[in-house]
């Protein structure tokens, strides 16, 4: 009977209320610019059932990118801080790593002989720091330097480097009918660990790069082992490909922020009827960070130049974001 | 306005009708025996928020296997069917496949050589006719082909070859804040096109086998391929492994039929807390087929003798289940 009597109430609190429908803007971390205009018509004009756009709730799929999407990539994306993180924590167990490029130079904070290793470099580390557990060893990991490790710059944990105006479009949409999707290059379970809590995504919805594991009974125990070898890299045109494995519908909506983000944007845009592409344009030096066309990571060049002929909104930080970070 | 006073009438006629509590079975075509019980009792137990097994609901994830456990798998697998009629209907365009096996015994109906030519064989046809066309090309062979074919036995269409009590234990689990998921063995494309309408599971709550595709822009619109390249092959040890790389998180609930699910189960079981494991035995000749540890589809023989002990619940369809298909 409480849950009737709650209903009750609150129908009695719609039906006395004349301000109901003025609602608190749910996108208040958005200035009202065009931007912010294109994405409310959007999503005005797909779930309006009387208009010619409408779009039934099932297929209502909206994808994210994450690094430099949904949280801060700078200086350098932060599944490579958990990286080399984790090479200095374990050093001690690899005393052959002392004479070993590049975890040598990673030990000795020479970051400019880590960065000309390359991505062959990278990958090695990324490797030795991401397999070789089980599953649910690696979810700990992550849980863990989540907890401790703070950003350069901003001194926060980097779940707190998420950014405002986005949570609220990921909740706007929802509200709307949508399913809120992660489409990123990043580690998949280097994400799933955590997505749920800070955007309200859960880990069946968060698509990634993933590396081979396999099934293994020990000592009589069923657990999930992580092979050093790389499964899938849902980068470039690997996104249109990680959206068909995983989601298996083309998204109505796409948000992106890099030339990396291109193949998914334009997938998500060749589908039949109403569709929005965004790219978010690093635009902020004070708030944030400013980078385009010459930036090592999150390089945004050739998607600025097709942003017209593509009808692509680019988001402007600067010019579109009241706030960038939650308080 | 509408819609408030359609919620008031409805909390009005809640309020008012004292039978509002008891309702419908959920399962009234299950009979009511000790695996009916078993399954409820379940359900109460893990949303019960009260209680000691209580799971959240975003930790409420069910899988079922398809194949023998959704839908009849007997006299051949469904998509088997589907490959042969294809090959079938291409055989005009490869005038080769004269000459060639094992597409010449299956043009002549020669059935037994064609089973001769063993997996090798089978893969080879379901390549020729699973790629060189686009995603949603082969989305719409499919969908045609369901529109058409009819089961050879019960000469209805395969999508209402469903068990009718799975669709109740479905819906129920749903109706109990579950998301239900589809893990098979079968090819993931294969399944996306009907799921939802038929068991009300969305394309990305569908894991299964796959192929590999690929992004390419064709005259300026971007399509996905599939090649004839094996991807991933979602079955026995697989499964665990595709529930990890689509679904992040381990399931409470797990429903199979064939030794080929142990490995799901298994690692659906050795989670924390309450968990269900089930597996369907095809015991009724007359109402469907009778079938376990010498068949050449869907054996079910290991499961059998390890389910004391794994504490499996056997799910016996001719004591089980009032009814087995759809009116």
């Amino acid at each position: 009977m409480l849950r009737v009597r709650i209903i009750y109430l609150l129908v009695a609190a719609i039906i006395i209320s004349p301000s109901f429908a003025i609602a608190a803007d749910p996108l208040s971390s958005w200035n009202d610019t065009s931007t912010k205009a294109a994405i409310v018509r959007f999503v005005e004009a797909v779930t309006n059932p009387k208009g010619k756009d409408f779009v039934a709730p099932a297929k209502r799929i909206a994808v994210f990118d994450n690094d430099g999407t949904l949280w801060v990539e700078q200086p350098i994306y932060t599944q490579l801080t958990f990286i080399f993180d984790r090479v200095k924590e374990l050093a001690p167990q690899h005393p052959e790593w002392k004479t070993t490029q590049p975890f040598k130079a990673l030990l000795a904070g020479d970051m400019k002989t880590v960065g000309a290793s390359g991505e062959k470099g990278i990958i090695e580390m990324g490797m030795t720091t991401h397999s070789g557990m089980t599953a649910t060893e690696f979810e700990e990991m992550v849980r863990d330097w989540l907890a401790s490790a703070k950003h350069p710059r901003f001194d926060r944990p980097y779940t707190e480097c998420v950014y405002q105006p986005q949570l609220e479009l990921l909740a706007y949409l929802r509200a709307n009918g949508f399913k809120t999707f992660i489409v990123s290059g990043g580690g998949i379970e280097f994400m799933r660990p955590w997505t749920e809590d800070v955007y309200g995504i859960p880990p069946e919805q968060v698509v990634g790069s993933s590396i081979v594991a396999e099934f293994e009974i020990r000592e009589g125990h069923p657990v999930l082992v992580r092979l050093p070898k790389i499964n899938f890299v849902n980068d470039k045109a690997g996104k249109p490909i990680g959206i068909y494995q995983h989601i298996g519908r083309r998204p109505i909506l796409a948000f992106g922020n890099a030339d990396a983000d291109m193949q998914m944007i334009q997938y998500t845009k060749a589908g039949d009827g109403l569709r929005l592409g965004l790219f978010l344009h690093h635009t902020d030096a004070e708030r944030e960070y400013a980078y385009d066309r010459e930036s090592h990571v999150g390089k945004l060049n050739k998607a600025l130049d097709s942003a017209d002929i593509e009808d692509w909104i680019i988001v402007d930080m600067k010019r579109d974001w009241k706030s960038v970070f939650p308080e």
